[in-house]
């Protein structure tokens, strides 16, 4: 299978590589310092299970998506459109286009820019790089889709390459379920520099994490959307199987880089705002991680 | 007047420096570092009004209170206790003892150690600490008492002195109304690190803080405080005013010091809670310093 990876970030590192380890022709597109590191060492990576490094072709031009079979969108929520634009004349007729992407309309955005057929894909995988090329992962890997976004063939290469693709008739629900989990943790980790194990052990931050929960799963209910499992057990499973992990938003704010946010509790609140939901739990949240964002920049004038 | 400063901080050092320098016999009890620097060097302090080393006399020993006919409180609120324990042998018996202290309670915990009258003032004076035995003012100085806090003749002193003092008959709604300013900056201030005028300037941060005052008000209200004048009004005076200042609680965490946020958001948290009044934001903001000043113990460990 020809792959073309979107964003060679930590979760598009992660997928790229496991795909090219299993044999598949995967192209990864990113910045040049993990690119220019990527094609003179291969891509490293420091997994639970191996290290090794694996050998991916990888480059800066959008433009050598073409050709590929499947396309995964591993870009920031916040590059959405103007990924999409740059993407948009590259994409092979007939390709599948997945978004592996935080937040809950990343598909539906794509769509509006691809004009074609855009399926999610939630991912939980606690991964980072922590150099050119070098990819560390703390844990997981599954994915989960709906019923169409992948072909049988698809799917079984992606297990036998060693990440398990769950079938969901609720992708939305479990996209949802998932930015549950992000708002109660990312800005929190974020702000405080602590990882999700340190963060549950907290009283009181357990307990700001039930407000969010509670504020999220109002905002859900007013959309009509079913959010599958509960919600708060997913918090305590993300303390129990990724205690060590640092949230992507924390990785963003000590590299001085802007963040998700937007889309994570940021779009809670502009929900809940037009919905007429209180969810001041998330608004403080949201505030703080915008106001430690334009810090970066009031300190680098 | 001989006056002892229990707690030779910015606030202690600001007052205990204006009345040395108008004359008074002042005794400022305080930590090694700054006790030292003043011994050697008096009290360096920068005002926006002069520049100049105030001898002061300066212990490290809370004995050397003795004798003075008015204290000054000028102690964190979580140290109230423990301090009073150790002044109580030391004051004399008709001493006139005031709280120079963040919160509302601290003049009731005094008393209930000192079993002595001790009334509150409300402070308003930017400063910091720079240096050992080094005060920066950045603007205002005035404090707000009860009619019967201080003799006419005491009021006088600390006019002469360059310290205006305002009488107040709702001196407890005074503190109140000092207790919400801090509420709605000194945690935002400390998590940010930004100061007072440039956390204003920002919308979000603008729609938090009216939040936080909203919250304090309904406790407040609820618990038969008759707050004065406009709080947003003290707010954007603050902004105005102090604009270039870090709060308090950002100081005592870039430092690794245990702040008084138990006494400012906290404080309004644990009231609310046990009036059933929600104060999410308060409580937003109370956690994540609680969470920052754990991270200071978790690295240090």
């Amino acid at each position: 299978m020809r792959i073309a990876v979107m964003g060679a970030g930590a979760v598009g590192c992660y997928y790229g590589g496991m795909l090219s380890r299993a044999g598949h022709q995967v192209m990864l597109i990113g910045r040049t310092q993990h690119v220019e590191a990527i094609r003179e060492h291969g891509l490293l990576m420091d997994t639970a299970g191996f290290r090794a490094h694996i050998p991916v072709r990888a480059s800066t031009e959008v433009s050598d998506i073409q050709g590929a079979s499947l396309v995964l969108c591993c870009i920031k929520s916040s590059d959405t459109e103007s990924a999409a634009a740059m993407m948009a004349p590259f994409v092979r007729p007939g390709a599948t286009v997945l978004s592996l992407q935080n937040g809950v309309d990343n598909a539906k955005r794509l769509h509006a820019q691809l004009l074609r057929t855009v399926s999610p894909a939630v991912v939980y995988v606690a991964v980072e790089m922590i150099g050119p090329g070098h990819l560390k992962h703390h844990g997981r890997g599954e994915l989960v889709v709906g019923p169409s976004a992948m072909s049988t063939e698809m799917i079984e290469d992606f297990v036998n390459a060693g990440v398990p693709v769950d079938l969901s008739d609720n992708v939305d629900g479990e996209l949802w379920a998932k930015l549950i989990l992000n708002c109660a943790y990312n800005a929190m980790s974020a702000i405080t520099k602590l990882p999700y194990g340190l963060l549950f052990q907290n009283e009181g931050a357990r307990e700001l994490m039930r407000l969010v929960v509670h504020e999220c799963l109002a905002v859900a209910q007013r959309e009509s959307v079913a959010v599958p499992g509960d919600s708060w057990q997913g918090v305590e499973r993300i303390a129990a199987t990724m205690s060590g992990q640092f949230s992507s938003t924390a990785q963003d704010l000590m590299r001085g880089r802007r963040s998700e946010i937007d889309h994570l509790n940021g779009y809670i609140v502009r929900r809940g705002k037009s919905l007429g939901i209180h969810t001041p739990v998330n608004q403080t949240l949201y505030c703080i991680v915008k106001l430690l964002e334009s810090a970066f920049t009031v300190i680098r004038r």
